[in-house]
């Protein structure tokens, strides 16, 4: 790629920053988007009605941005949770590595690059048709001495990373333990979930439950409840819900066009009030078979070997969490309760069996996506090189011709590509996890984020560079000498495609700022019913797809400091605007709202996934200065990555286990507050009803309650 | 190897074995050697004193085998702890298992491999002078029906290893549970050790101890012992024990000897009554320094930052033990107490960086230890070719053309070198494990019963098999596609080596039946002084050197049981050897004491160790399926790794926990059944001094002392 080409897409790509940003600050005014820029405010109802016309709501301004600067962290941590937080010290801590970095790269490692070795012949006509191999170190001569600046610069940029790597991990460790400590009573501090509970037989399981406890925890043991299979009862309640929704949109819908509808042809449709009279009859049947059903269920008939337990102390909890209660360690098998809203209930439907059979499933889905991703990658990477896509469709080869239209496909296309693609991965791993048997929905999106994060690096990363097929690409870890070499052969190749990536990006975080494709869904579904007000839904932030998209930016940021460091301002400028809209989205002018509260668990993720990159870009620099050379400063860099691992190695023993559990001294400290507040009584009667499964509550759309039956009956 | 030269080793060995068994027969009945044959018996004053001349007692008998056969399981355990039993269990698994091997390989495999496809022409004539060869699968034709028998036997043996670990493992582990129940109240049960307590400067460690645990745990804390660093202390014990033992030695010296040696020559040499009064003189000095210091320690100067906390359950010790303490978790680390006897004080004088700085070490001398034994293996493997050896050393030639000379070479010599070698590994393996800080003896040997293992399996067999540079022997695992077929080709290639190997191994059991060495030693000692009557130590069994070699005849056994099953029943004869020799050893007529009691723990090496061996046998059998062009088979095998391994997992979930700490059911049972225990008060008071540092303890050879003094002083 050569400058203009990157000129142009960031060309394109600010424009349409620019726009989005204007039809963001003119859509969000307008009252009838509320829902779509503000639904938490709306869901609060804390949205201010402005009906009256304003022509001050047509014009663009920046306010938004200004107020989504204001608020401080505690504000921060009050409506968004710890979580919230922590996804903001990420942008935190990237915005401040990026800066010493970009303040190296631009004035230090840049002019060393674009000199190389001629001092002399600077030379900057013609810079537009310039390569931009010239800003990489490509363009440093081998052996020569400058390379000792990067050498330098890669010593330096480490110890900056783990210094604020060791300093973030020790500030949120320690908001995780004040979060805790300042925090009210909650079901899950005082509650674990026993699974493999044996059977005995003569007494029903809750029997089973109450004695064993009783019986080794008599001063902590409060009350249990034991988990139904309700998969059945799911689906009828699913189905009556399906039902209540038709009824009510018929209900909603003008006599006449009801007529019209369903009167229609060879009078085959019964009239509308039949029809009304067929559905209220059908949802009554629905509601009995729910009731009755609720009813076996509760009369113990079909529970799965597993109870939450709740106890009169955190402390007493965690004894009961962390020493094995059984003899046999398979029966009793204690973990973490998670908050009661938390609890992903679909799965204590499902047998060991059924279990295990989907983990299986979802290796050999895995193995599908992968394949399905290399053959995307693989196209994409055509993209970038003109002349394998034209033979491949040697139709093309007039249109490719125009300059415009080959800067736009090599520079835009395939990273815009990529973005698309990339974005349809979450929702799998998401059901993945799902299907791996976590109990917890907040489990499951810590584990899709995981895997997100292998995916985002193995497909954006290390597929865009190793070309070539599956087998070549992992046949590079079975010659370990030859890795450092290899990457620094191909990393520095995809340069410039890896800097067109990271300027489209721009555009699609303001696709997020915009929330294009709900406001579009929000328009599509007005124009097409009106009823729906009732049911929309504040979405939760996707933790699991974001962390590992702004992850892969620092990971790209790393591995391309010391080899282009022309990428590092356009990095910097993502993070910039990403920090300035995930705040917004956030903040006051509300749109996501927590969904659970894990208190900050996404950090040591991040934390690895820093580890990771800067143990990469050690790597490739081991390789970079054996290529150019330079053998005694690829030695000399070996210390690095081993001191790197030595730091990692500490943070885990120093920070990672306060983010797997409270110690004794926070615990019993805590439980010391409580014990004379009066207020705990009344939280010990709500505790025991606390992990009731919500499908045993009652339900709401029933015909024979007050509320909804009049209606429906009288218009029957 | 022809069938002749196996005859002749088998022959040697077996002549051996019997002179060594007879010589034993003989020697341990002479009233002198009870001391090297019965020590245990001679410490707890068993031994009758049998002075007058007996004829018999020169005639080699049978008798201490059916002593070794007789005692149950149960005494046993009385007599050697659960280690003991379990170290007994591994040779009643092996004979089990081997025995079920053995029949099919003898009475199924061989005949296959013999007749190979050539049914007809059986030939027995010329049988010595035959290649050993042909009773392995080499001699089966490629892609041959007969080979489905051997696929079968691969599926057969890994169903009845498996079956027979099951139900070893739960029966060992019951035992571990029925032992620690029917156990007497142990420190250990009720301490736990804790590491890194913070210092505040202001108050003392013991003070910061107690209070943190008075704090967090009022009902179970009962007292707390702190660790002092009495490095410079041991070494002015060691001064002193080692001047008195030179003065007593002194002391019984007839006067005319000391005379004789110590007022010779020119006068140089002050008499010895001189002599005795410089030594009271300087073993008081010594003393004097010893209390000073004593007294120092324990004024609190020198403590390390770890105490052993006693608590008044074990319930409440196995609370401090699970839950972390500390909100730092790099504080108040806490971990298991060993038992008192079995702590490695040593370990605590070291600082922190000490044990870094160890560990990097023992690093670096394993890679030395590495490099050594290769360059041995290499030599040994020399001489089973002959012509090798010739080309290297051509004076040799005459000599080696003598047919006993060349079959004493090849058939015994190496093997012969091996196992010299291997048991100079032991000690220097338990060497390097202290040095990497493990607080307990038992600690100590366990992890260099892991690292015997690795190098047992690395060094006797891998080295041996793959020939060639350790380079190249590592390639191996660069290119994991080829393994199967790489070892499949490699492998049976050994077998006639591996068949010389174990029949010498007979030998080396009889050598532990004689305890040759400490016999010679005994012998040197017995001519050179005859005062050290009282500090012979009894010594423990060495289950970090004895477990590893014999899990290496499992290895061999499963590894060869399809390829050359003629090696199965000399491993069968050396487990039957080893069953009686070690219960002898252990027995009624005992040598070995246990130093220490880890309940059973070194039964979960045993257990991977084999399974280790079944996922090889079966890697090599889906190479020899390949190599032999049975694609089928080979393809049908895969699931058999597959499976041991699911069932691996299994065992672990259902079995490891047991071993690494009790549940609380137990503890909370056994803790309920001393409650009413009139002796606990006294065993608590006992529990505060438990874990004194024996270096604190008052030193007992004192010339100021009561018993010693007057003797040493009236002769000076």
């Amino acid at each position: 790629m050569i400058v203009s080409a990157l000129l142009t897409s960031v060309g394109i790509n600010l424009g349409l920053c620019v726009l989005f940003f204007a039809l963001y600050s003119v859509l969000r005014k307008q009252p009838c988007n509320l829902k779509v820029y503000a639904p938490r405010l709306v869901a609060e109802g804390r949205a201010g009605q402005r009906s009256h016309f304003n022509i001050e709501a047509l014009l663009p301004s920046a306010g938004w941005v200004r107020r989504a600067w204001q608020p401080s962290e505690d504000e921060l941590l009050n409506s968004c949770g710890l979580d919230g937080v922590v996804f903001n010290r990420i942008f935190i801590f990237s915005l401040r590595v990026f800066s010493v970095a970009a303040i190296i790269g631009i004035f230090v490692l840049l002019p060393v690059n674009y000199l190389g070795d001629h001092l002399r012949d600077i030379d900057f006509s013609d810079l537009p048709n310039k390569s931009l191999d010239l800003f990489t170190i490509s363009n440093v001569k081998d052996s020569s001495n400058w390379l000792w600046v990067h050498f330098s610069a890669a010593y330096f940029i480490t110890g900056v990373v783990c210094y604020l790597l060791y300093s973030e991990y020790k500030y949120i460790s320690n908001k995780r333990i004040a979060h805790f400590s300042s925090s009210k009573p909650q079901p899950h501090h005082f509650s674990i979930l026993v699974r493999d509970i044996p059977s005995h037989g003569r007494s029903s399981l809750s029997d089973t439950v109450e004695t064993f406890f009783m019986d080794y925890h008599p001063s902590d043991y409060l009350a249990s409840t034991v988990v139904c299979r309700t998969s059945k009862l799911r689906g009828l309640i699913t189905d009556t819900e399906n039902l209540y929704r038709r009824i009510t949109h018929l209900k909603s819908m003008p006599s006449s066009s009801q007529n019209q509808s369903h009167t229609g042809f060879l009078g085959l449709f019964r009239k509308n009030g039949d029809l009304m009279g067929h559905y209220a009859k059908k949802l009554e049947d629905l509601e009995q078979n729910v009731r009755l059903e609720q009813s076996d269920i509760s009369a113990g008939r079909e529970v799965a070997p597993a109870a939450f337990v709740c106890f009169r102390s955190r402390y007493g909890a965690a004894k009961a969490l962390h020493i094995r209660q059984s003899t046999n360690p398979t029966e009793w098998v204690t973990e973490h309760a998670p908050e009661p809203h938390d609890v992903y209930w679909p799965f204590f439907s499902t047998s060991f069996t059924q279990r295990w059979i989907s983990k299986l499933v979802v290796v050999v889905a895995s193995v599908l996506l992968i394949v399905l991703f290399l053959l995307v990658v693989a196209f994409v990477q055509g993209l970038t090189y003109l002349e394998q896509l034209e033979a491949l469709l040697p139709f093309l080869k007039n249109i490719l011709k125009i300059t415009v239209v080959s800067q736009i496909v090599t520079g835009y296309l395939p990273s815009l590509l990529l973005h698309l693609v990339a974005s349809l991965v979450p929702p799998i791993m998401k059901l993945f996890s799902a299907m791996q048997g976590y109990i917890a929905i907040s489990e499951i999106e810590k584990s899709a984020c995981n895997k997100m994060l292998l995916f985002t690096i193995w497909f954006l990363f290390f597929a865009n560079v190793l070309t070539g097929s599956v087998t070549s690409q992992f046949q590079i870890f079975l010659d370990p000498k030859t890795i450092p070499e290899r990457l620094a052969v191909a990393v520095p190749a995809q340069a410039s495609f890896f800097i067109a990536y990271v300027v489209t990006s721009w555009t699609s975080l303001s696709w997020e700022l915009n929330r294009t494709i709900a406001f579009i869904g929000d328009l599509i579904s007005r124009r097409c019913s009106k009823t729906n007000d009732d049911d929309f839904q504040i979405p939760s932030i996707p933790y699991h797809s974001e962390i590992p998209r702004v992850l892969l930016f620092g990971l790209l940021g790393f591995t391309y400091f010391l080899l282009a460091p022309l990428i590092l301002p356009f990095i910097l400028v993502f993070f910039c605007f990403g920090y300035i809209i995930y705040r917004n989205q956030k903040e006051l002018l509300n749109v996501y709202q927590p969904k659970y509260d894990t208190g900050g668990r996404f950090w040591p993720i991040v934390h690895n996934a820093t580890i990771f990159s800067l143990i990469l870009m050690q790597i490739i620099a081991v390789g970079i200065f054996g290529v150019k050379k330079l053998p005694l400063a690829s030695s000399l860099i070996l210390p690095l990555p081993v001191l790197t691992l030595l730091f990692n190695d500490y943070c885990r023993k120093r920070f990672l286990p306060i983010f797997h559990d409270f110690s004794a001294e926070t615990l019993i400290k805590k439980d010391r507050e409580d014990r004379n507040d009066p207020a705990m009584e009344e939280f010990f009667d709500k505790l025991v009803t606390a992990y009731r499964d919500p499908a045993l509550m009652p339900i709401r759309h029933s015909t024979n309650s007050n509320d909804h039956s009049s209606p429906l009956l009288s218009k029957v």
